[in-house]
C-alpha cells in the first residue's frame, strides 16, 4: 500500500519498457521454464504447437520426458484427451493440444495432475463476435474489431492482423474454445461476398492450427441482397440453390468452415416468417445446404413481438410447437434467460422443454447489461447458477447443463455460445478482470460442472502470480480476498442494479446506467423499463403468475407452483414473477420497500469494499494493471451510487415510503438523472 | 418521512399557490397577531414603522398597551434602546424601531423578555455589496444585483425596485444592520457620476425609514477617470478639491450618506502608492472631505504583493507603521484572517496591534470559499470563534471583539462589515440556510457577545416554526437536530475542504472545488495553492515559525510562542504555521497523514449525516423549502467527496502513504479532477 501514486508511476514506466504486464498476455503469461523432452507420435502443425508450448512453458520435473500420442480410445470423446503419467493421449491432434494446455495449467497453478480422461461437455464451444464489417462492435467495450476495419484497405491482411489472430486463437485453444462467429448476428449480407470471404479464409487459416473453426452470421435476406434474387423464401428452389452454391463456394475456400449463425424474424431482422414459413423451414433449408460438408446452423430463438402480453413467454411459445421439426444439424441457440442477458433471470423454460431438438445455451461475455468494461463483474457465478438450474423436465438432476450437453437427450450436435468481449484494446477486454469472463466461458464450455471458485482460482493464479512458486503470503493476502471479490461481484451488481428479480430497468440504448423511468411516447412498450417493473402505488414487479401473464406455467413442476406462489417464490425472482405490494412482508421480516433499499445500499457498499480489497493488494500487483483496476473500481463505485440513487428515488415516487434512516442518503436528484439520461455516459469513466 | 417524493410535489404546488414558503419572507414571516394598542411619544416615519410592526406582529398579551418613547438616557448609547414593562425607550427614533424588533423577536421565539438596556457593540453595522453596475455580483451566488441592472433603462427606478429595497432595508433593520455599501470594492469610478448617484439617492430614500445608510466604494482613480484630472495624487490640491466637490454633491442629494469604502493598492486597484504616498495620505484626504458631513472612510487593509515571502504577513507590515497617522473618521477595514476568508484562519494580527487607529473587522457572508450557495454552512460559529479570539494585546480578555468595539481602545468610530450574500433570487441568498448567515452577521454586529447557539436557535424558530406555539415535539425533533447540524456545519466544511490549518487550496477562479494542484507556469505564486500548502516529500504546511517566514512573531505573547512550537500549536492551525512531516505524531497519536485522511473522511460523513437529519425533519418543513435544502445537501455531499478525493489523492503523491484501510476509498481519479478543473463547476449543482 505504500507509495501508491509515485510507485504506480514508476511501475507504469517499468512495465511499458518491459512490455510485460499490460494484460495483453491474458492468462498465458510467459513463465520461466525447465528443460523437457517431448516425443510426438504424429507430426502436424497442431502437435508441433503442442510440443512448443511444452518446451516454452514446462514447469514440471526438469529434464522430464513427455509423450504426445494420437491414438483412438473409445473412452475419449471428441476433443477429449487422456492424461497419463507419461504424457497426453487423444483421438485427434487437437485433443493432444488441449491436453498439453491442461497439463501446463496444472503446473502453473500448482495443482496436482491426476491422470484420467477429460472430455468436453459440448462439441462446439463457440464465441459469437458481434463485430460489424466497419470495425465497430455492437455491445463491444474493448475497442474496435480484431477482424474488421473501416479503412479502405480493410480487406488487406497484414502480418500484424495474422499475429493478433494467432494470439486470439491460442488464447481460445488454451481454454478449449473451438469456434468463432466472425460477424454480428445483426448481419450484413455482404459478409457472404467474395471480397469478405477472402478475409474470412485468411482468418480461418490462422485459426486452424489452434482448432478454432470460423462461422459466419448469415443474413436471411442474402439471396436478394447479394444474390439478386427476387425472393428469399426458403422453400423457393432458386433460393435453395443459391444457398447451396454459396455454401459450396465457402467450403472451397474454408474446408473446415463451421456453419451459420442466424438471427431471423427478430428485432427487425428478415426471416422465413416474411414468407409465411416457419423457423424450421428456414433453418432446415440452410442446414440441408451445409450438411454435406459437416456444417451446422445455429438458429437463434431470441424472438418477441410488441403485441404480445409478455415478452418473456414468446420464445417458448414460438419454438416449442416446432420441436422435432428441425434437421439434426440445426441447433437452436437460446439465451440463458427468457428476456435478454439481464443481471439475473431465471433460466429460459425452453431448456429441457424442447426434447427432440438440439438446444445450445447462449450467454453474454461482453457486459452489455453488467457495467460494460467498467464494472468488475465475474460472470462465472451467473453461468454456473444457470447451468446448474434444475428444470425438472426429466425429474431431479435435469439441470440446464444436462438438458443441453447430450447427457439427457440424444442430440446429434451439442454446443454453447458466448457473446465475445474481445476488441483491439491492448488487454483484449477493456477491463483486466473481464478477461476472466472469456476464460470462464471457455472453461465452462469444456466442463459445465466446474465451480466458479475453481475457475477464479485458476485464472487469478495464471494472471497475477508474480513467479512460479508464490508463497502462502500471496495466497492469503492476494488470492483469497481477490477471489472472494470476484465470487461476490455478480451478486453485488445485481444488488446495485436490479435486485429481487427486477430486470430491464437500465437506461435506453447504452444499457449502462439506471433508467427505470425511460418511456418515450409511441415507443414500443416492451422496449421500455416500465413494461418490466410495472411500478405503481400498489407495488412493483411483473405479474407472471396464473393471474398475470402465466409465464410460470412454462416451467415444469415443482417450479411452476413454487414460482407462482408469492410466499414460496425465491427472493431473487420475486419481482420477476410477482407484482408485489410495497409493504409485503419478505421472508426476513422486512417490507419489500425496505428490502429494496437495503439491497441497493448493500450493492454500493460491496463495491466500496471491493475498492478496499484492491487497494490492499497493491503490493502484489504490477503497477499498470493495479492502477487500471483501481481506476475502474472508482468508476464502478460512482456508478453504483447512480444506480442506487436513480432506482430508489424513482421507485419512491410510487412506494411513498421513506428510505430507512440507517441507509446513506441519495446524492443525486431524480430530475437530474432523468434529464441527463442520454448524455450521462460521458461521465461513466474518468 | 413518509411519502417523500410525491408529498413533496404536492406540498410544492401548495406552497407555490400560497406564495407562502419560498423563503422570500426570510425570518420575518407573517404571523397571526393579537390586538395591541401603541402609544408613541413622537411621530415620525421611523416610529410609524415601529407602530405598524407592533400592530401586525404582536403576540403578547391581547389588548396590551405599549409605549414607544424617544427620550435621552445616558445609559442608552447610539442606536441602543431600553425595554421596560411598559414598552420601548430610546434616544432616537431608530433606537425605538430596533427595540420593537427585539420585542417582537422575543415574542415569536417564545423567549422571556427581560427589561434592560441593549446597546449595540458597533456604531456602524455595514453590509458590503460586491455588486457591479452591470448587475453582476462578484462572488455572488444568489442571482443578480438587487441594486443594479445591465439593461439600458437600468437607472430608471421602478416601483418593484423600491418595494424590494424596502424589504431589504426592513430585513436589515430587524437585525440591526444600519449601512450598506452599494457597489463592488473593485469599484467602477462611474458610480460617482450624476447618472448613478441619482439611483443611489433613490435607494437611500427607501432605506432611510429603516435607518440603513448608503455607502459607496470609491475608486481612487476617480478624479482622472470621471473628473478629467491628470493626477489622483492625494496631496495634489486639484485632487483634494475634486473629492471635496464630489462629496458635497453627494451630500446635497443624500444628506445622511455614510461614506466611502476604498480598496487601494490591492490586487491591481489604484491607490496613493501610485504617487508614492501612503495609505494614510490617501485615506486622510478622503476623510477630510467627508468630515464636515459626518461621513467616514473605510479603508481596506487587504494588501499583498507577489514579491514578498509570505502574503499572510503583509497587511500587518504595511499598516502597523501607519498606526496613529489616520484621521479619526478613517476606519481600517481588516479581514478576519491574514489571508482571505478561508474556511479557517487565525485572526489577523493587526487586531489589537494597531492601538491608535480604528479597526473594523470584515467578514464574508457570501460563501466564496465555503461552498457558494450550495453548501449548508452556518458561519456564525466561525465569526464567534474570530470575535472571541484572544489577542492578549492588553492582557487576557483582549479579544478581537474588544479590540474593535471600543471597549479596549478609545475609537471615535466603531464598525463591522460583512460581504453580503444577497441577490435577486426569490429567497434572497440562494440557499435557505444562507439566510441564517445574513441574520447572524446582523445579530453579532449588534451584540458581539452572542453565542452561535442562541443565534441559530432564534433564526430557526423565526424561519421554520409553523405556528406560534410549537410543541415540545417540534423542539425535540426539528429544532434540536437542525440546530446541531447548523452548529456543526462549518467544522464539517473545514474538515472536507481544508482541515488542520490548510488554506487556499481551492480551485482557481471559482473558489469552489478542490484545486491544490493548480499552478500554471508564470502565474503569481501567491495566487496558487502550492504556495500555501507547500507539500513535498517531507511534509505539508506553510512554515511561518521563526525558522520560516516568522509570521508568528506578529502575534502577541503567549500566542507567538504557542504557535511557533509544533508541539503546542493547536491542531486547527498546525499547517498554517508549520511545515509538518507526514509521519509527525499528532496529539491524538495519529500520524499527520492518517489524521488528514480521517479529517477529510469525517467531513464527508458529517455531510451525509446532515442529509439524514434533514430527511428526518421532513414532516416539520413545508415542501418547497424542504426539497430545495434536500437537493442542495445532495450536491454538498457529492462535492464533499470531490474535495476529499482530490485533496487526499493529491497529497498522497507526496506522502506516499496509504489511506487507512477503514476509510472509504476515493471514487474519483486525480488525473480526471485535474484535467477537468476548469469545467467541473458545471457539475456542482444538479
Amino acid at each position: 500500500m505504500i507509495k501508491i501514486v509515485s510507485s504506480c508511476l514508476i511501475l507504469f514506466f517499468l512495465s511499458v519498457n518491459l512490455q510485460a504486464e499490460n494484460g495483453h498476455s491474458l492468462w498465458l503469461r510467459s513463465q520461466s521454464s525447465s528443460p523437457v523432452s517431448v516425443i510426438c507420435s504424429k507430426k502436424s502443425i497442431v502437435t508441433e504447437i503442442a510440443r512448443q508450448e511444452l518446451l516454452n512453458g514446462w514447469q514440471g520435473q526438469p529434464g522430464a520426458s513427455i509423450k504426445l500420442i494420437v491414438k483412438q480410445d473409445k473412452q475419449v470423446k471428441g476433443d477429449g484427451y487422456k492424461l497419463t503419467p507419461e504424457g497426453v493421449q487423444a483421438n485427434t491432434d487437437l485433443g493432444v493440444l488441449y491436453g498439453v494446455y491442461d497439463l501446463l495449467r496444472h503446473q502453473q497453478t500448482g495443482e496436482t495432475i491426476n491422470p484420467g480422461i477429460f472430455n468436453p461437455s459440448y462439441e462446439r464451444r463457440v464465441l459469437n463476435h458481434w463485430d460489424n464489417q466497419d470495425g465497430t462492435i455492437e455491445r463491444g467495450y474493448a475497442g474496435r474489431s480484431i477482424f474488421w476495419r473501416n479503412t479502405k484497405d480493410s480487406l488487406n491482411v497484414t502480418e500484424a492482423d495474422k499475429k493478433l489472430w494467432r494470439e486470439y486463437a491460442r488464447a481460445n485453444a488454451s481454454v478449449g474454445i473451438n469456434g468463432a462467429v466472425l460477424n454480428n448476428v445483426n448481419a450484413n449480407a455482404d459478409i457472404l461476398t467474395d471480397v469478405y470471404l477472402k478475409r474470412v479464409k485468411a482468418i480461418a487459416d490462422e485459426f486452424r492450427p489452434y482448432g478454432v473453426k470460423v462461422y459466419l452470421s448469415a443474413k436471411f435476406s442474402a439471396p436478394s441482397q447479394v444474390g439478386g434474387l427476387k425472393t428469399c423464401d426458403p422453400l423457393d428452389p432458386t433460393v435453395i440453390k443459391w444457398w447451396q452454391a454459396k455454401v459450396k463456394e465457402i467450403y472451397a475456400m474454408i474446408p473446415d468452415f463451421g456453419g451459420f449463425l442466424v438471427k431471423a424474424n427478430s428485432e427487425g431482422q428478415p426471416g422465413p416468417q416474411d414468407y409465411k414459413r416457419t423457423h424450421a423451414d428456414g433453418a432446415n433449408m440452410m442446414a440441408d445446404a451445409l450438411k454435406p460438408y459437416g456444417g451446422i446452423v445455429m438458429w437463434r430463438a431470441f424472438v418477441y413481438s410488441a403485441s404480445d402480453n409478455d415478452r418473456a413467454k414468446q420464445a417458448y411459445e414460438e419454438f416449442l410447437p416446432l420441436d422435432g421439426q428441425f434437421r439434426d444439424n440445426v441447433i437452436i441457440q437460446v439465451k440463458n434467460g427468457p428476456v435478454d442477458f439481464q443481471p439475473r433471470e431465471p433460466f429460459s423454460p425452453l431448456f429441457g422443454a424442447m426434447k427432440k431438438t438440439s438446444l445450445m445455451p447462449e450467454v453474454q461475455i461482453t457486459q452489455e447489461y453488467l457495467g460494460h468494461s467498467i464494472h468488475l463483474v465475474f460472470l462465472s457465478t451467473m453461468w454456473e447458477e444457470f447451468l446448474k438450474s434444475e428444470t425438472y423436465q426429466e425429474g431431479e438432476g435435469s439441470t440446464v447443463a444436462r438438458c443441453t450437453d447430450g447427457s439427457l437427450f440424444p442430440q446429434k450436435h451439442t454446443a454453447i455460445a458466448g457473446v465475445a468481449n474481445v476488441g483491439l484494446d491492448v488487454n483484449w477486454c477493456g477491463h483486466q478482470f473481464a478477461q476472466s469472463n472469456w476464460y470462464a466461458f471457455g472453461r465452462l464450455a469444456w466442463d459445465n460442472k466446474l465451480t466458479s471458485d475453481q475457475i477464479a482460482d485458476e485464472w487469478l493464479k495464471l494472471t497475477f502470480k508474480r513467479n512460479v512458486a508464490e508463497t502462502t503470503d500471496w495466497q492469503d493476502n492476494f488470492l483469497k480476498p481477490v477471489k472472494q471479490m470476484m465470487l461476490d461481484s455478480r451478486e453485488a451488481a445485481v444488488n446495485y442494479m436490479m435486485p429481487l428479480g427486477l430486470h430491464h430497468i437500465m437506461s435506453a440504448n447504452e444499457h449502462y446506467g439506471p433508467g427505470p423511468w425511460w418511456a418515450p411516447k409511441r415507443m414500443r412498450k416492451d422496449w421500455t423499463p416500465p413494461y418490466y417493473h410495472q411500478a405503481d402505488t400498489v407495488g412493483v414487479g411483473f405479474d407472471r403468475t396464473h393471474t398475470g401473464s402465466d409465464a410460470v406455467s412454462q416451467y415444469h413442476e415443482p417450479l411452476h407452483t413454487l414460482f407462482d406462489n408469492i410466499q414460496t417464490c425465491p427472493d431473487e425472482y420475486l419481482l420477476w414473477f410477482h407484482h408485489v405490494p410495497w409493504s409485503f412482508k419478505m421472508k426476513n421480516g422486512c417490507t419489500l420497500w425496505n428490502e429494496l433499499c437495503y439491497r441497493y445500499n448493500k450493492g454500493l457498499h460491496q463495491v466500496r469494499d471491493f475498492q478496499k480489497i484492491w487497494d490492499k493488494v497493491q503490493p502484489y500487483v504490477d503497477g499498470e494493471r493495479f492502477v487500471q483496476v483501481q481506476s475502474k473500481l472508482r468508476s464502478q463505485s460512482r456508478n453504483a451510487q447512480l444506480w442506487k440513487d436513480g432506482c430508489l428515488l424513482y421507485f419512491q415516487q410510487f412506494s411513498k415510503m421513506p428510505i430507512p434512516y440507517e441507509i446513506e442518503r441519495p446524492v443525486n436528484n431524480l430530475e437530474y438523472l432523468i434529464r441527463n439520461d442520454t448524455t450521462r455516459h460521458q461521465n461513466y469513466e474518468q
